[in-house]
Order: C-alpha cells, then structure tokens, then sequence
C-alpha cells in the first residue's frame, strides 16, 4: 500500500518556525489571562453528536467531521442516513463543550468560574488559502456572573493580551443582541424572521447599506419596513453610533437598561485599558450564533480586514445541559490569525537564550564523547540551548546551515 | 432533544487542579527538551486512513476513531465494508504522523532534525480505570542520525526532564530488536513466527518464566526451542543481564557491534546523567510495536508498577513515505502516568505567583469600579492573580472558598 507523504485535505503540518510563534502566543495567552484569574480546563475533542447538532452551532453544524459507530454499534446493513452511522464527532468549537463541561462539574468549580481554554476546533469547510480544517481557538469564558462586570473583564482581558503581542489602534465593537431585535421589531419585522434579516445584515461590511437594502426586498420584506430599518442604521452612523439616539428612538421597544450597560462596557474599557486601541458602539454587528443573549463585541484590525476575535453574552447554553440557567459570557481570539500576522510581519520574539552547536567529528572516541556531553549537560542545566551533532564532511556548508538556524556559537570536538 | 452532560464514553473533562499539572509539566517538557536542541512540530490529529492501517501501528489499528466521509463521497447505499465510509481517523500515535511529516517537508528540516511533537491521540479502547480513550502524548525524536548518539541523547533528555518533575530511583530498560531475534534464530524457531514469540516474551513480568513457557508450548513451538530459549534467558538473568556472556553466546549470529553499542549507550548515559535513575540491559524488554529496527527502550517506575514511557529506533518508516530511508529514533514519556502519578502524589509547584481576590460590593458606582479595575490592572501588570469578584450575601462563605482556592490575600471594596 502507498503511504501518502500530504497532510489530509484542508489539515496542515506546521513547521518550527511558526511552532516558535505559536508556543509564544499560547505562553503570553496562559501567562496574561491568569493574571486575570482565568484557570486552564480542557474538554475532549470528540463530542456527542447529539450535542453537536443541537441547532447550538449555526452554520457550523453543517461543517461537522463525524465518527464512525465501532464494533457492535455499528449496523451498516441496517443503516439508511447518516445519523445512523455516527455516534459522536469532532468539535466545531470550544463553547458548545464548555457548557457541557459547566454543567456536568458545577459543584467542583468555584462560582463564578474563569475559563481558560486553548485546544484545537474542526470544521469541514471548503478548503481555502490561509483557512484550514483544523485550527486553534482560545475561548476565555466567565460563567455564573449575570453582571456586566463578565464582559468589561473580557475585553480588558482580551485587549491587554493583544497589546503585550505587540497589536495596536486595533477596534472592539460592541453591540447587543437585544438591540439588533428591538431595531428589528421598532422597523415592523416579524419576530420569526429576524435570524434572517440579521444573517443578510451581517453582509453590510461587504455589500453596502444599498445591497443589504436590495437584498431583503428580493427575500420578500416590506419595503416600508426594509426602509425604515435601514433609514435608522444611517441615521446612527450619521450620529457617531449614538446610542442616546438609539435610545431615544427605540423608546418602549429596548429596555433602556441595556444601552445604559453598554455605554457602561465602553466607558470602564476605555478608562482602564492598557493597549492602543478603540472601542466603539456598533448597531450592525450581527456575530453568527444565535445563542447569544446579551452584549455581542468582535475585534476588528486593519492589518487583517476582517475578525481576529469575537465574543458575548449566551445566558441559556448552559441550561439546556443541567435544567438550571447559569449566565454565560466569552471571548474567544483568532488565534490562527494572531498567529498569521506575526509570521506575515516576520515578528521576532524576545529571547534571552542562547543556542550552541558542538560539532563532533565522527567515530571520536567514548571518553572523549562522554567528556562533551557532560559539558552540554552543565550548559544545558544553565539554560543554554545545546545540540551535539556529528561533524558532516562539508562542514563548511553543515556551519552556515547552523548559523542560518540561529546558532550563534559553534563549537568543533576533534577525535 | 436532550443535551448529554457527561463526556463520551472513556473520556474526560480535565478540571482546574489537574490542568495546573499538566500546564506545568508541558511548560518543564519544553523548556528541559529546547535546551537539549528540540524544536516543537505539530501535525494534524486527523491522518489518512491509508497510513493508519499500513501495518506500522500493530495492535493499534484497531482501535482507530474512523472519520465519515462528507457530501457526495459518502455513497451510503453503494458502501459494502467500514472501509467504504471512511477516509481519514483520529491519529493513534505520533510516530507514524511524524515520518509523514518528515517525508513531506525534509527539504525544509535540517539534518538531523530534532524534533518535541506533543499532541493528543486517541485509541477506542476498552474503557478502564485511568486509561482514557483521548491521551496525550510527548514525543522526542532525532531523524537523519544513524549513530548511537541519538539514542543517548534521547535518554539523557528525557531523564533530565523526568529529575527536574522530581521523579527518582527509576530504571531504564534497554535492549535491542537485533538481539531479540538473534536469540529466537539461536533457539531455532523461524523468523516468521518471531512476532508471535515476542508478544509471549512481552508476558514474562506477568506470567514469570514458568508462564511463557506454557504459552509458547501450547502455541505449538518445538519443546527444545522454547527450553534452549529460555535457558538463556534464565543465564542471563543469573548473569545480572551480562551483555559478554550474550555476546559470547550468540557468536556467529548477532554482530558483535549491536551488543557493543548497547555497552557504550549504558556506560555514556551512566556517565553523564543528572538524574536518580539506573539504565540496565534486559534482554526481555519487547516494546509493541514491529516497526523497530534497532535498539529499544522503555522507562520502569516502582510507584507505578509498569512502564511511563518507551521508544527506539525505527529506520524503516520514514521510506515508506518517500522511498528514501531515513534513521530515525524517538522516545515516548507516558504524559498521563506521570501526571497521575504527580496528582496522587499531591505534587506542589514551586511558584512564586501572588493569588488576590478583590470582592466587590454589589451595585457600586461606575466610578469607584473604574478606580478598582485600574488598581487590578497595575497589579496584574506586575504578575499578580487578580481575580475581581462581586461579594455574595454569605460573604464568610465565599471567603472561605476563595481560601480553599489559593487566593491568600483578599481586599474588599463598597459602595
């Protein structure tokens, strides 16, 4: 049988250079957000795919790698679809599990409960440049706390990480679920529509306030209402995204509560933060799950034109698993583009170490081997990075190689 | 439909005590195995499953977690067998993602490469107690080195990490595959049956001498085979495992450079070691898998009762990826015994971290939390934990709990 020497499709091989980026990252990622008391959990990576076709999952769930049921279980004569075939599947994300795991140890958790969870997420997408099947997510959650303190320690959390990477003038903007549905009710939209109307206002980014517009009249919206929708969206970019507009116009339909709590968020962020950065109000950000409940916030980066990050408020995930309604909030940061910019900018990451080669002739003898390595060893002890290797008969070549490797220091052993 | 709050069968949620282990020994893990000239790799845990049931993975490839195919591949009402459905699993090692890996990208790998791949895997064993379906495992492996050097530096690695974690008194157990079937062509028996000897000989801490003797009989190997085989084996127990009287023994048919080379391993090691550990030939150490060629090794633990970790020497693989044979040589810590063992041990990690939890008066004003999420932010800027928490109406309580949870130094603030 062959072996096949490619990687499966759309999963990729990651070499030692962008190993070097990526273990950075994740040790600035564990070292900041525990600052911020955010304990590391781990869930499995394989779920219940009952849990995972829960309708929890939006589009993802379309984009599931499912597993075959093993032995016994598994009836292929008697199959007819699919859902017959599979019992469980890889996870497309990192909060579906999390609520599972919340529930499932609620009494061995401290309440409220910081999460910190780094792991890898798959999605059986179209393979594309830069975008791949299997990919890292870093989810900070705070679960049990209903005040909007979760979300101001997110973001603060979140954006003092970003900066200690050396990312600035980036954008966080915020929204809330509950005002993208008050906007929909006050312009006359049926309730039952809305996840529609917001999937075609995600699109504003791309195809402007005009094709959005044209896009809800061919989805059947009337245009009175399609007009008065989006007249509000211009009037609140003509207003800066003014939520005391906001307010004003959507008086007995949104809960006044909720726009005070986000000029809130706004005002403590900005007070407190520590990077170079905005955070701004912006009524358009749709975020795709409709599990969220409250406050929504993406970030933004030029550098990127597009999401490196995003997060909110999802106050009944955690019910639907234990019966008892737990609120919920997360920020999750792109990883994979995090680290994408920092290899695009060929970043260069701090280091006090120092890194030897002993070059050693071959067939040296067994003392004399023996009395090198244990030099390494006392070297390796201090912290200096050794590699013993055996001389090669181009040693000319086999040097620059090493040096090109970051050896800064090359050491000969002779027989 | 009913969430399911409980992990699929045989594997587990990691809670925050455990986590703080895990996080510890991977960050000991790199920072030990980077000195000694490791660079981190990762490949994807999805693999063809062409390269999961080539033969190189042994009993393993039974137990592989199979991956449906998607959208039109998946013919449902055409598929005969399992291998219809599937094109790709969840790796059960590795090794064999790691030659894929080397085949694929040598031109952009030094030579030698030295390569710390720690990942996770998986294996749809029958569950038991400890032994979960999802591990992880922490692999170090040297490629394009032919001599003994790799092996030693291997050892040397691996038990420097295993002092620095704090693990004494344990022993390396070498031997060879070379010597494991000299001594089966010295007794007579025919190299096709060797596999199905070892697997017996594997048994020998189990069943004792007398055991495999039995099984080897009822097997159907000629009785004067299975006493000359394990009249050796007993004179080179009472020899004290003495590679001479090996050497002697099987003069004329093993080369005398294995037995020498397994000699300098033990005596270089012994020589250069910083941990508390023996290294001992034992003639009867198999290791599982087939696709060794030369010298093997496993690590031996009292507190445990079995094995923590293994490897070898395996120049086969990588050529059955790209037609070129490349020396290869890796070594396997068992990751989960050992944080088990660190667990049950109530290991302490030596840390210099300050835990503060700053309790916060219900409904104070916007202005005071600003002035008290700069003050966390300063202090987290510093390195201290601070974990901002609104006061409970039981205050002694979550007082009490945030003690338990290592929070030392408590602040309160009110409205």
């Amino acid at each position: 049988m062959t072996m096949k020497k490619k990687p499966v499709t759309g999963m990729k091989d990651i070499l030692p250079r962008e190993m070097e980026i990526r273990d950075y990252v994740i040790s600035m990622i564990k070292e900041t957000y525990k600052t911020f008391g955010f304990c590391s959990v781990e869930t499995p990576c394989v779920e219940h795919i009952d849990n995972l076709v829960s309708k929890q999952g939006g589009e993802n769930e379309k984009l599931i790698f499912k597993i075959l049921k093993r032995g016994e279980k598994l009836k292929l004569d008697m199959a007819q679809t699919e859902a017959d075939l599979a019992d469980s599947g890889l996870r497309y994300d990192l909060t579906l599990p999390l609520a599972r795991y919340y529930a499932n140890h609620v009494n061995d958790l401290p309440s409220p409960f910081k999460s910190l969870q780094i792991g890898n997420v798959w999605r059986a997408d179209r393979p594309q440049r830069g975008r791949f099947r299997q990919f890292m997510q870093c989810d900070i959650d705070i679960l049990g706390e209903p005040s909007i303190l979760a979300e101001t320690e997110l973001i603060t959390a979140t954006t003092a990480l970003l900066g200690k990477v050396g990312f600035k003038d980036f954008t966080i903007r915020l929204n809330d679920r509950r005002i993208l549905k008050a906007i929909a009710a006050y312009a006359g939209f049926e309730e039952e529509k809305f996840e529609i109307i917001f999937i075609i206002l995600d699109k504003l980014d791309k195809i402007g306030i005009q094709g959005v517009e044209d896009e809800l009249i061919k989805s059947g919206f009337s245009k009175d209402s399609v007009e008065k929708y989006l007249k509000l969206y211009q009037d609140m970019t003509a207003d800066h995204f003014g939520l005391p507009l906001l307010k004003e116009t959507l008086h007995g339909i949104l809960d006044e509560k909720v726009a005070d709590e986000l000029q809130t968020i706004i005002s403590s962020v900005e007070a407190v933060k520590s990077a170079d950065f905005r955070i701004i109000f912006d009524p358009s950000l749709v975020r795709g799950m409709s599990y969220y409940t409250g406050p929504i916030f993406e970030i933004s980066m030029d550098e990127f034109g597009g999401s490196v990050g995003g997060g909110g408020r999802y106050d009944e995930m955690i019910g639907k698993f234990s019966g008892i309604q737990v609120p919920a909030c997360g920020f999750s940061i792109g990883f994979e583009r995090i680290v994408m910019l920092l290899l695009e900018n060929n970043y260069k990451i701090s280091t006090s170490e120092i890194k030897k080669a002993y070059l050693i002739e071959k067939n040296i003898s067994e003392e004399k081997m023996i009395t090198i390595m244990k030099k390494a060893n006392e070297e390796r002890t201090g912290g200096t990075h050794v590699n013993i290797i055996i001389m090669k008969k181009n040693k000319k070549f086999q040097k620059e190689q090493l040096i090109a490797e970051g050896y800064t220091n090359i050491a000969e052993f002779f027989k």
